[in-house]
């Protein structure tokens, strides 16, 4: 199980960044769910490069679904899906194709799959490959929403700029505030966050950052003690995501510097607690309290500035440019990927809990 | 598959606190492979309550080896131990059992298990249930040893007294001196941090912190792109272990206010890199350099201190004081769980990539 | 995932036939079902040799439940059990440990595992393994029962003696009448194959046969199209069974000389069909009609007439006496951990099937 | 998992009879195995109508590898296939949409997806899904068969012709001949065979029959004990396959009345063995000797001859004629399909099993 994730509903994934099509599978979403076409392409619209600055490789994301919808509506069957590529300029990549570019995943490609992968824009490895994540993780988003439950991803931390975190009791509102934007933030922040990825795309460099996600309305008891603990599965989640390189629930590392007495989420009204350290999440399963996780995203690798490569062919040492405009930051467009992520998980984990109701009654 | 974990190699893990027994099984480990007892005790030794000020519950952990090893060596079948659970006061757990601990499991797990659970102690959520995973845990690291991985886990920092972190170059010499200690930190800082445990003790309080994980000579090209990534199920691993609230890579969060042309790893001998900021990943596969990461301990949720709950019963707010002595920090005696539960997920991530080999050649 | 059957309901076995207890784990059952423990022994008994004539190992088969019940319900947390091994008698299989017994497993696993298996009386091989399957398949029994599924196995033919087949009108009652029986027949055979037993025994050689497995009341709809089909997980889950060497629904090999006219089930009565040659399953989903399946049983290979064996030292042919007293047929004692294995599978596949409701409504 | 099988190396099938695109993922297929495009063709040819009186639904089978090829061989990305639905006549199944074909998947896919499975031509139930399955599954016969791994599967019996058993001693020539042909027999009986399913077709009626597949060269130890034995692996997959309905591994059936002097295999020379009652299959796991097995292979369902059916909507009964012209015989064009499933399923297993080595040495 490599490129497939969930238990009860899997997404499979397959493609490579200049390949003539990328797609994905989903299979055991449940039959009668309405398919929302304009949701769908809304979303991967906020995938796709918009901003002044970012990758000057624009897709139409020209997308067809394959299978398992029928008349509008799931049938219980696998939901495949096919997005084409067409702006793929191949010859860019392989004059460098045995210069392996810093922080990439070229060198490890190379060792494990022994120079048969595909090296092309990162091949399989490429970001690109989100795209149908997008596109189906959209029906769960929909999914989800119908039972109520609500998720939002925006960008905490820009280099030194900060929106303010989700708040307890407005959370409902700054989920929906977020999910209206293309540049999903709370706050006031847009421009100035816009201006840090100018400057950073006029050094030839790039930024990174925070995202925060946050779940409202979730049933109590989602996800499973030890092994599927709801901070494991979204986490395994969240790092299939190329440029994460963190995650913490509630408080997370803020943890470490406070006593059990002021981290311990003391319960207030009946079941709610004042404060929501955990992130809603105890023993691994949601607690009633809207989920709360910050995800650490690094600042895109290729960036235009010359670094230290190999070359993989010779093992000599040499100094690479990587031409082409490169996005300064993928944080904006990675959010609505960790959305459908997060999205997916949730659905997989209710739909094991949910089983067990039968043989309960 | 929720209290198994691992595709090839799968550790089952089952018991409660106050049962009689506590158990896993590990299956899909190699036959011929030697199996050191003594280790395996000086693992438990480690997990146990040693220091003052640590819990009162004190097991011998007596342990037995149901299966899977004959004449000293694992046999190719399922190796399953138990293990005594001796000290346990299950009426002490009686008398609060409809008040749900703050930060505890109790209230999803009355949710979710709809009062069936064994509420004795924590049931089935109680960290307890660790034994038996350093104790077969225990084998993996062996297995690791003997192709020269080397896997060490130590105190960061607790509250606000910080150990130095690994370095790329003296790693080997660190983690086998972290290895070699109950208290597990690289420089002279055990007094400090145990300084600061008696504290919290004392105020009937408790402290977090931040456990450092890292492994040497990892062969490079393990882990998966995408849904299998090494960040991916190594952080499902982690987050199996109540407590661990956060976890991060390399530079981790500290990526968010770096530009890319400081965050990248740039190849300086050959395909070794100068920094090591990725934590030794690169497109979800270890890269040759240590793989580093970070994990966020939240302060041990059972103290002395006077905390509001909730009656699960009457879902009416009242105050709780949880009687007995409890472990100020966990920290301390997670760090060996960490390393097993490290140890089991890369032995089972290159049991997938060894096995292509056959069709290579 | 060798030694771990299932999806959402997961059994893991442990355990060889010499070590000092044998067991297994079954994760996933659902909080809130009442444990019946005379049932379980019912059960134990079955299996358990008991008629003139069947092996001298006779087992007490003291079980310990070490987790997942508490108050005589299920806690939803994993169900473990352990039994002990009481009548190894080992020294008889160390003299013979290097000659493969024919049509036994101990030259596979002398090659796979590389002489490091427990070769004692089969070891992780041996049929004794099944006892904690049907332990912990006795509680899917019961879950199974209280929403009105019913399954029975009985012999259909032993040797040349046969039993009648389920009717599809009469089976709810013949499935009692099978389950009530220590000889599991519907018609009045059990002398004349007790008396086949008999002969078989006499001569120092063992006898197969057929079981027939029925099932009813199971709702329309379980199973999978393609490649979770309720044929393919039954199938998998009866080969994993020592001595399976065939299966067949419904009609099974009898389809090979009809027409299509003849085989098809026509509706006769609004979904119900008059014939059920397709034992109960189309497309891989129950269809409402009873399931039915036949299983060919070998003879036992351990006879006490000698035989041409191979030494796997040496690897030099010889002749190999198998000292002892010896099952002459295995049949009945396997007609309960068939019913078991069905029971476990079934349920698992109900749990699946039940949780896509949730958002469907 | 329900539309994926495999532990290592994973299929995943999407698709309806009537969509655009029908296709499949092949995960974990290892990198560097040179793809044989010529070899998938001629196993589509096979797959496809092509005698008189088969289906008159005869496709091109366009397809397209999406990824995981480059430059003619594996890279180890998943590899994606899609193939085009041409033929395809969906006004014919609108009118009788709510008839329930006897034996068919209709009136289970009615119950499960309650009304919302696209019912056109079977949808994700028709028999049009296997080309993928094929298409991908060539890729293994070609791994396989690098190793020396040869795999074939005949018509052994068709309504009352019988063609020859496959010979323990001359089988490479045997599968070779098998192989070779688009009739797949061994002795002299195409015409013969032919003949009946002209009958048939003639007769607005269909055959059944028995497939048997054979297996050379597959190394000693492949397949594990208990759940995941070769046995219920091989059946789990061969279930898959619509039609199949029985499944017998060497003498099957034939030892319910054998004594075990007569059933066991005794070794003749070294470890093998005179007879192959077994199947080359002890205790789960492949013995060196060829693997034989037989499949029951239902007469096709769909008929001409007017047949009682219900009426989904009213739930009244009536009779039904299915027009068109229909395969009187499937089992053919299943003999391909069948082999690409043991390939896929061997080749999953045999990568588990050497990925032990890398601990072993």
């Amino acid at each position: 199980m490599r490129n497939s994730i969930g238990n009860i509903l899997t997404l499979t994934l397959f493609g490579e960044s200049h390949g003539n099509k990328i797609g994905a599978v989903l299979d055991g979403f449940p039959a009668g769910i309405q398919i929302d076409e304009d949701f769908l392409k809304e979303c991967l619209t906020k995938r796709r490069p918009s901003l002044k600055g970012e990758t000057a490789r624009v897709e139409e994301d020209h997308y067809e679904i394959l299978s398992g919808v029928f008349h509008g509506y799931s049938t219980g069957a696998p939901i495949a899906i096919t997005i084409e590529n067409s702006n793929t300029r191949s010859k860019d990549y392989d004059k460098m194709k045995d210069l392996a570019r810093p922080s990439h995943a070229d060198y490890v490609a190379q060792m494990r799959y022994k120079g048969y992968q595909d090296y092309r824009g990162g091949g399989h490895f490429s970001g690109r490959i989100t795209a149908p994540i997008v596109a189906l993780g959209s029906l769960a988003i929909s999914a989800l929403k119908k039972k109520g439950i609500l998720i939002g991803t925006h960008i905490l931390k820009l280099k030194d700029i900060e929106d303010v975190p989700y708040s307890n009791d407005k959370i409902d509102k700054e989920i929906e505030c977020v999910n209206s934007k293309l540049f999903p933030v709370i706050s006031d922040v847009e421009e100035q966050m816009k201006e840090v990825m100018r400057e950073a795309a006029d050094l030839g460099d790039s930024v990174g950052g925070i995202l925060q996600v946050g779940v409202s309305h979730l049933p109590v008891g989602v996800g499973e003690p030890w092994f599927s603990s709801l901070e494991g599965e979204l986490s395994k989640a969240m790092f299939s995501i190329g440029g994460v390189k963190g995650i913490e629930f509630g408080l997370g590392f803020g943890f470490a510097s406070l006593p059990g007495s002021k981290a311990n989420d003391a319960y207030e009204e009946k079941a709610k607690t004042r404060t929501n350290n955990n992130g809603g999440i105890n023993g691994g399963l949601s607690n009633g309290m809207p989920i709360l996780f910050n995800l650490a995203v690094r600042p895109t690798p290729s960036i235009s500035l010359p670094q230290n490569s190999v070359n993989m062919k010779t093992m000599e040492n040499t100094k690479l440019v990587i031409e082409g405009r490169h996005d300064p930051a993928i944080i904006r467009r990675m959010s609505i990927v960790i959305t459908c992520m997060t999205a997916l998980t949730l659905m997989d984990l209710l739909l094991v809990k949910e089983g067990e109701g039968y043989f309960q009654d």
